[in-house]
């Protein structure tokens, strides 16, 4: 008899017959005798619609009216969700962000939850009702609709899973779990039946779209024990078979972990790097460059600047392709007030990235990465490395071939022993 | 500088076209100084394509969920409209029925509004902000969302307008006012300028699809100010002409009234009329009928007894056409039981009814009436008054006729002396 919370995102309820079969696996998890906890998406397609309405008419929409219109979407899969569970004969009541109190900040369209009140969960669960929590959405100090920003659904799963101890949160998606690289790549990438939370942080800010980085962040921080499993399955399966399936990402000291030295392979397409070279070495030279990025909106991720050898050094990173014209231009102002002597840039790369909390212990994971990629013929334009990752940057037309010979060469499609 | 509060219907709100053209209606009051309050239904359509939804799920929708789902049309209309309004430099912020607390009872789908919190109100007009409230929707006393039921965004205007003594309700819709009779029967149809509450209510309860019954109900209890006017018209007509516009809904003691004797001709198509014969005069008799047809739920308008003559009487009365052979079924059951002596319908009936409180001080139009549809070979079935109206009963076929020649007959074509 466990507390679970279940998340399922927009494609899992993205239609009537959708939201039946969501209904239909809630009451099996009922009839077992588990209380459950819903948090839902909006039916998938909804928010974009939603969004466009709103730029129809300001083409920067007001972020407190953008939000009071971007929620409908949630709130109308939560009403559909409880009546679907009713017709099967089980007690549903839904909830809005602000009935259930998820009380956030007041960042319109990219709010953070600071608490969620558990007194009408319990009562519910109390009384052997389902309680349905619209995702993504919350209120805040002054009773304003805000929401999480993109992918924040996942999030409110995981606060709820938080608030109510639940023994385990569950995010339902049209995948059923993590694999070591992109399976659309690489044929024989395999799930991973669990992962640390460290790498999912770094798969799922290195590309992986399986789950919002905010909410690992969170079930990092609260320790909620989560697990990504598919909806696509008969909903009928059986709880054992279910409650084991997907990937469970968990806590490297209190599960068993498989053993593999490297977990997987993520990677980010459509980047560029700037490199403004012979950059006088003195305090401050990063902030000048980079201030004025940061000004503009722009997202920078790799910055390297190696050892300066002449008194001047190369200062480079990298920003999303669709910034990088816009980046090219902040630069060229930035080279003649600090005195720099070139400014070169790339707007056709991509960064490959292997991710393993087994790298810590492990010498020689990158150098045999490297000689892996030098024995493609790959040219590493840059290099940047953490304690569980080791990135670099390629041409992007060697992206598929390098995932496909690291994948290889790590043995990542074979069960770790 | 008045105190308005404007309220847009469905198709005023249609698309974001009109909800621009809203804004820039909204925006004229305030440069002439204003204080605007306003209330929106959701964009036309929206709400049909919701309840759609939801009885895809449930063919009986739970009407709690129902409402949490219905909700959100208004919701999406009120953030367009505050965005429409910044836009042209007018501040203004959205509410919804429970960030306003629009407090209502806790009957679902159809609730009804209790008070609404005006401190908000008070604080956006202070500070020059333009509040503009979801129509339709409330929250009970346990934070459940409520709605009103059918035009029921009227209904928030009109409360709105009493909450705040506002010095009038605004309703904007498609029609420009309330006519002597349907237009499309009788082009010579005249927009009335006034006409009372009670006038109203019979009008509105008889067919005319101008204002929500309820609306005016309130209006008449709080003494609001009430007009009704077109929102297709070019929103920079000058402020002087647009409040004159329109009809304006009043109390006979402190308006100057048209001093019409009948101020318009309502119908009701798609009656049926059902008649115990022979039923045994003596008490209870009423309710051993009519309880039946209640407890099916089916709505009753006209009833009718004639005196007794030998013990017995017959007790007629009207339903809605799409009720009739459900009403016959129980009135087979319940004749039995009384010891009536026949039953007789007819369901390709219609009514058409004279209003007016000019009626109360003149003799004669009743006659008048009856004689015009004599001189006409349209046969009266039944006949029903009450001070201010006068209803009758024909054959389906006439209702046209019948409407156009009485139009005539009192001369509603014309301005009143």
């Amino acid at each position: 008899m466990a507390l679970i919370v279940q998340k399922y995102g927009g494609t899992s309820v993205g239609s009537v017959e959708r939201i039946k079969a969501v209904a239909r696996r809630v009451a099996k998890w009922r009839r077992a005798g588990h209380d459950v906890v819903l948090a839902l998406s909006a039916m998938s397609g909804e928010t974009n619609r939603l969004i466009a309405l709103a730029k129809e008419i300001q083409a920067h929409p007001d972020p407190r009216e953008l939000d009071v219109i971007a929620s409908t979407g949630e709130q109308v899969t939560i009403g559909l969700a409880a009546m679907a569970l009713m017709e099967l004969g089980v007690k549903a009541r839904s909830y809005t962000g602000a009935q259930v109190r998820v009380q956030t900040d007041s960042a319109f369209t990219k709010a953070r939850i600071l608490g969620i009140d558990q007194h009408r969960l319990r009562a519910d669960l109390a009384a052997g009702v389902v309680p349905i929590v619209a995702g993504f959405q919350g209120i805040d100090e002054h009773g304003n609709i805000t929401t999480l920003g993109r992918g924040g659904s996942d999030t409110t799963g995981v606060a709820l899973a938080a608030a109510l101890s639940a023994d385990e949160c569950q995010i339902y998606t049209d995948v059923d779990g993590v694999y070591t690289t992109d399976p659309r790549i690489v044929p024989e990438a395999r799930r991973l039946k669990t992962i640390t939370f460290e790498e999912m942080l770094e798969m799922a800010s290195l590309g992986s779209k399986v789950l919002q980085i905010r909410s690992v962040e969170f079930a990092g921080k609260y320790k909620v024990r989560l697990r990504v499993l598919s909806s696509l399955t008969d909903p009928e399966i059986p709880i054992e078979e279910e409650s084991h399936s997907g990937t469970l990402i968990t806590f490297e000291e209190d599960e068993n972990m498989e053993q593999a030295v490297i977990s997987g392979i993520a990677f980010a397409r459509d980047e560029a790097k700037l490199t403004v070279m012979g950059v006088p070495d003195r305090p401050g030279i990063a902030y000048a460059i980079l201030g004025p990025i940061g000004d503009a909106n722009i997202d920078v991720d790799m910055i390297i600047q190696n050892a300066s050898t002449d008194g001047t050094t190369d200062f480079s990173f990298t920003v999303p392709r669709g910034d990088y014209q816009k980046a090219l231009g902040i630069l060229e102002g930035v080279k003649a007030h600090i005195g720099a002597r070139a400014l070169v840039g790339d707007n056709r790369i991509c960064k490959v990235s292997m991710v393993g909390v087994g790298m810590r212990s492990h010498v020689g994971i990158a150098s045999r990465m490297f000689r892996t990629l030098a024995e493609e013929g790959i040219n590493i334009q840059m290099i940047s490395t953490s304690e569980i990752k080791i990135s670099v940057v390629v041409d992007e037309k060697y992206l598929e071939l390098a995932v496909r010979v690291l994948h290889k060469a790590f043995d990542l499609d074979q069960v770790p022993a």
